[in-house]
């Protein structure tokens, strides 16, 4: 492990790549107390022979409403997603903090209460706790929640299961989130067709678990640092080389569009409603008809493999050759989530 | 329950008191999904024959580092403090989302996590999971931690439990936090004699129900709003009337003498290492003893008996009559913890 050798915070230290796994393993986890999982998406406590998975998440996000949803929708899913990611298809229960600028709409408040109902009852889960604070004018912008979630998982599935000869599948379109955000930050116009995935996606990772069982042995969100992000969090915990099959990665017209002209490559756009999943290759083919057959998988699709060789790597097969997959680092925009 | 009528978010929504209550209560927590204990310092929910308690707080603080403490004392011992409220003293396990403005100190950081690891070792808690964000410069002041708690409980301390003829304790010396706070935001100068009382009160809860088993009916730590806030929530919620005895309140003399110069009375004022325990009178001594034989109890006294009279309410004998005791609304600091 490096240590941070920067002064100040930049955006790059949460912007989802290496400089903020930097940051967090040199400066934040405490590895005196550190538990195994503590850099997954959430905790595995050990409960009788089950396991509590424990989650939170930070959203800042802005502009807090955006094409295809808005903070509410996505501290919901947010939550909700990092725990089906652990195995736990079920939520508990969530918390809600909330930090409100003094001077922010009460009736914008509001709004983002009822889009956060409305994304609990689409995922069977409830707030049963939260906080309420209020910063001055100019302390804070607008409006930031962070939530934390609790569920139970009969069986952890962990980043870093993956040997190989397994697969991993993307259970949709790459990159449609990030390009929404983008576009509405800077009031660019691509037609209206571009808009955020947020969704809850645990009903769609139990059909997976359901259909793939213990062959199921990776499952990550691709949010910040997008697909390569992810990957790379892959090959690094399970200690493979990753090669991603560029054309088979499933991306809309309008976002690679969109991406062609900012001059970024998809598998670096941050998703909300996506899950990559690793499958041991006999169950792969059951597990992509289980997606399929589940609205929110429909583009589902295998688009990498693991291997011995260059372990700890990702590279993009292009069709033409490969060459090794960046990971982003603070070229994207903050506050994305 | 009264609508809020204000368009916009005022400082007094934050402020512990009734306004914040109607915000909470109108806007932002959802009856649909609402359960019992949403508006307890935490969740209870069923785990087999136990109950899992779950809780969040977000931290605000202003200046981070404040005499006798910084925000990441303040953010775990919040937490650790809200489990031990609901009868969780001993943390399954802490989350903490960090939001960081850009331009923050690296060193600054350092110190707080190393802070935060300390009161983790006192309080027997470990931080989890975590997430980490950052803002551009001017989005954030500086710094912001949301943490969340998940522990174990046999049996469920709630704040409604409390019945005529019962009485309150408060675990030590009243008004030392928030006193501190505004000294050191407006640099007053009293001697240096103040600091926060930030610390975790889980070893003490412990042995207050070890001491007093199932005749403890009723607890919270009165933080946001102080002991006035905490005593209207016990009145409202177990629909009883309660009597403060105000020569009974422990307020060490500097907090005492600064609270007279800046206006305000103790028991309006924000603390962060004290808890009010209800208990029914027969066990009230054994109750008072052992809280006096914990090093964070010393100072602890019987302030208050429940009557049928005036139900909901909350009045104040000083020794010579009787007055309602207001709620803090507003009046009070913004981000005082």
């Amino acid at each position: 492990m490096t240590a941070v050798t920067t002064a100040r915070i930049g955006i790059k230290h949460g912007a989802g790549g290496r400089v903020m796994r930097r940051l967090i393993e040199d400066v934040l986890v405490d590895r005196e107390s550190a538990i195994a999982g503590a850099l997954d998406d959430g905790a595995a406590i050990p409960i009788g022979d089950r396991w509590l998975i424990f989650t939170t998440d930070a959203h800042v996000i802005q502009p807090i409403v955006f094409p295809g949803g808005d903070i509410g929708r996505l501290s919901i899913c947010g939550t909700v997603n990092d725990l089906a990611m652990m195995g736990a298809t079920e939520p508990l229960g969530l918390s809600c903090a909330v930090i409100l600028e003094e001077g922010f709409e009460v009736d914008a408040l509001r709004e983002t209460r009822q889009s956060m109902t409305a994304a609990c009852r689409e995922a069977g889960a409830r707030i049963v706790t939260g906080d309420t604070k209020v910063m001055g004018r100019g302390d804070v912008d607008r409006l930031v929640i962070t939530t934390a979630g609790v569920g139970i998982a009969d069986r952890v599935v962990r980043d870093s299961g993956l040997q190989p000869g397994d697969v991993i599948l993307v259970t949709g379109t790459v990159g449609d989130h990030g390009i929404a955000i983008m576009a509405a930050r800077h009031e660019l116009e691509f037609g209206g067709t571009l808009h955020s995935d947020v969704a809850p996606l645990n009903g769609l990772v139990r059909a997976a678990l359901d259909a793939g069982g213990d062959a199921i042995v990776a499952m990550k969100d691709p949010t910040r640092g997008g697909v390569a992000g992810a990957l790379h969090e892959f090959a690094a915990k399970s200690g493979v080389g990753i090669v991603l099959n560029e054309r088979a990665v499933p991306v809309r017209e309008p976002v690679r569009a969109a991406a062609e002209l900012l001059g970024i490559d998809p598998p670096l756009i941050a998703n909300e409603g996506k899950a990559l999943i690793g499958v041991r290759r006999a169950a792969a083919d059951a597990v992509l008809r289980a997606l399929r057959d589940h609205p929110l998988g429909r583009d589902a699709a295998i688009v990498a493999g693991c291997s011995s060789d260059f372990a700890g790597s990702v590279v993009v097969d292009t069709g033409f050759g490969r060459r090794v997959l960046p990971e982003a680092d603070g070229e994207l925009l903050p506050r994305i989530c």
